[in-house]
């Protein structure tokens, strides 16, 4: 039967989530979610929308949840795209934009899923080097045979770190395609790209609610790009991509900006602390735009610490990317995580 | 903008659905949902996964799904592939079957989703016209150059009928390709095709939990097909496909094979009185597997009907197939919404 399978999907790998245990012992700082429960409207809207029963199909398009996220970013509903979580919209911009044997690019290292996405449509892929200070050289913006779509994590993963709004402008007007900005973790940075959507249509700007609204297990995503886009996205996508359930809770969760703000700065100062007392135990770190921390000791293998740390039940991040080198990446948790963490590298490293 | 669309997007019309009214007056018949709630274990399954918090990812492979699923069914969990509604399914195993210019064929008149499939892929689609008697000809398994996928409903959309597992198993065994059997509609039939995964490895078959279930809202559906080939679709699906509540959701609606026969049952006595109240009335009828009915008047247009029945916020399906003809089909609804959608069309007829 397997001959049967398109060869671009047999002889690819398929993409590897961070694991995700379901015991609940473990400390898990490897698939930066958000360590504190989500917004408590959410439970309220779950629940209400179960009262009103799930046997009808929901909302095709989540307009309850379009017209809150376009009053939040000064568009119009029909410049927003709902997805099941922003991997659902990644895949949907890709099947829209890019034909078997076109080319995508993203930087490298960033998101590994982009390549996937790539793989599944049968489409070439082209990796462009950060440059050693994280920035995207002209390279990034040049023109290729068959280019078709650029994506752009944004905070990136796994450096958290940011090309900024100007940058990418000018980056997405010297491009050939669209560009997908991929805002995952744009609510723990100083920054959004979300303002250029308006000024060159070729710029998409895709968040998540999994990170900073708390709701992973959830699934939702949206993308904001012009109306034009989004009417002929809404074509590929599957007619129910969202339900019932997930659409009234993630519209509970962006009416709560007060919560956002007030876990934003508790991940934050975290974050600095956590940088901090990394920096100080010789870790080289990457300031970090992110709910993660980049970080890479001299004196010891990346590996040999992920080690170590899973033995004590605390999982982290390690990554190795093909001819750049690897890392850890480590989520931000909560302060009592994060020290017991801190605590483990400090003796390992003694 | 819209330039940079893929081609094959850009000219297709895309699926549309059928009418998703939020208004709470309307009489819905016009998609097939069940009438009644859920299993009652449903809202306690949705609230204790609540309650055990939503910031996690979750199950990629919704392995309490596959368990119960698995054993319902007397396959191991490695023969069940999870999805965010059976329509995700379809997308999947599309996906990772069918490249750009290759052949997809389904029966007609059908679930015409399969086309919309095929576009997406940039693939070509075969439509195999339905015999007057809804059988299936051999020119159904007939090889065809560059067919890599058949797709099979049954019992089959508009018309409730179905094709009987031996003569499915025939057509399998002289196709060059895979066969999907999508029995989203086969609780409320007589047979299956489920044990003939065993058999045939070219034989995948699919179900939702929208209609039987009554989860429409919920998004839930599944595929059960020997392990070498879900082990190839887990690599197509998006890594969190199906989210935390519809995991818990599904698995406790599953768990109720007791409701399951008591909404069935309920179903099905309305099926046959609706049916032959309709047939009283000089509609022409097919006799139904499905929670629907399909029907035609010798003496009046199916169009000037449907719009008859929608001035009384009825909503019926009207469906119209190039080259074939139209019809009516009516979801089953509760014994009151069926008199009322009854009492009006006798009084139009009158």
């Amino acid at each position: 039967m397997s001959l049967f399978i398109r060869n671009e999907i047999r002889e690819m790998h398929g993409y590897q989530p961070g694991k995700q245990s379901q015991a609940s012992k473990i400390i898990k700082l490897n698939t930066n979610e958000n360590p504190y429960p989500p917004p408590p409207a959410v439970a309220q809207a779950v629940q209400s929308a179960l009262e009103s029963g799930l046997q009808k199909y929901p909302d095709p398009v989540a307009t309850p949840f379009r017209m809150r996220a376009a009053e939040l970013f000064g568009v119009e509903p029909d410049w927003v795209l709902c997805g099941n979580g922003s991997d659902d919209i990644l895949t949907i911009v890709t099947r829209a934009f890019v034909g078997q044997g076109e080319l995508v690019r993203y930087p490298c290292p960033s998101y590994i899923l982009y390549k996937t996405l790539a793989q599944l449509q049968g489409a070439r892929w082209q990796e462009v080097r950060y440059e050693d200070d994280w920035s995207l050289s002209d390279d990034f913006a040049a023109p290729a045979d068959g280019l078709r779509l650029v994506f752009l994590a944004n905070p990136n993963s796994p450096s958290g770190t940011m090309i900024s709004p100007r940058r990418v402008l000018q980056l997405a007007e010297k491009l050939p395609c669209p560009l997908l900005v991929d805002e995952a973790y744009v609510d723990f940075a100083g920054e959004s790209c979300m303002p250029l959507v308006r000024e060159n249509e070729k710029i998409m700007v895709s968040r998540s609610l999994s990170k900073s609204y708390a709701l992973a297990g959830l699934r939702f995503g949206f993308l904001v790009a012009q109306p034009q886009v989004i009417a002929e996205l809404i074509k590929v996508k599957d007619s129910y991509n969202c339900d019932a359930l997930s659409i009234a809770a993630a519209t509970a969760a962006l009416n709560d900006q007060a919560w956002l703000a007030t876990n934003r700065a508790k991940i934050l100062a975290t974050r600095e602390r956590m940088a901090r007392q990394l920096a100080e135990m010789g870790f080289e770190i990457v300031p970090s735009q992110a709910n993660f921390v980049w970080c890479r000791h001299p004196g010891r293998s990346s590996l040999e610490l992920s080690q170590i740390l899973e033995k004590q039940k605390i999982f982290v991040r390690y990554m190795n990317y093909d001819g750049w080198g690897d890392g850890l990446r480590i989520s931000v948790g909560t302060d009592d995580q994060i020290n017991i963490c801190l605590d483990v590298l400090k003796s390992a490293l003694s």
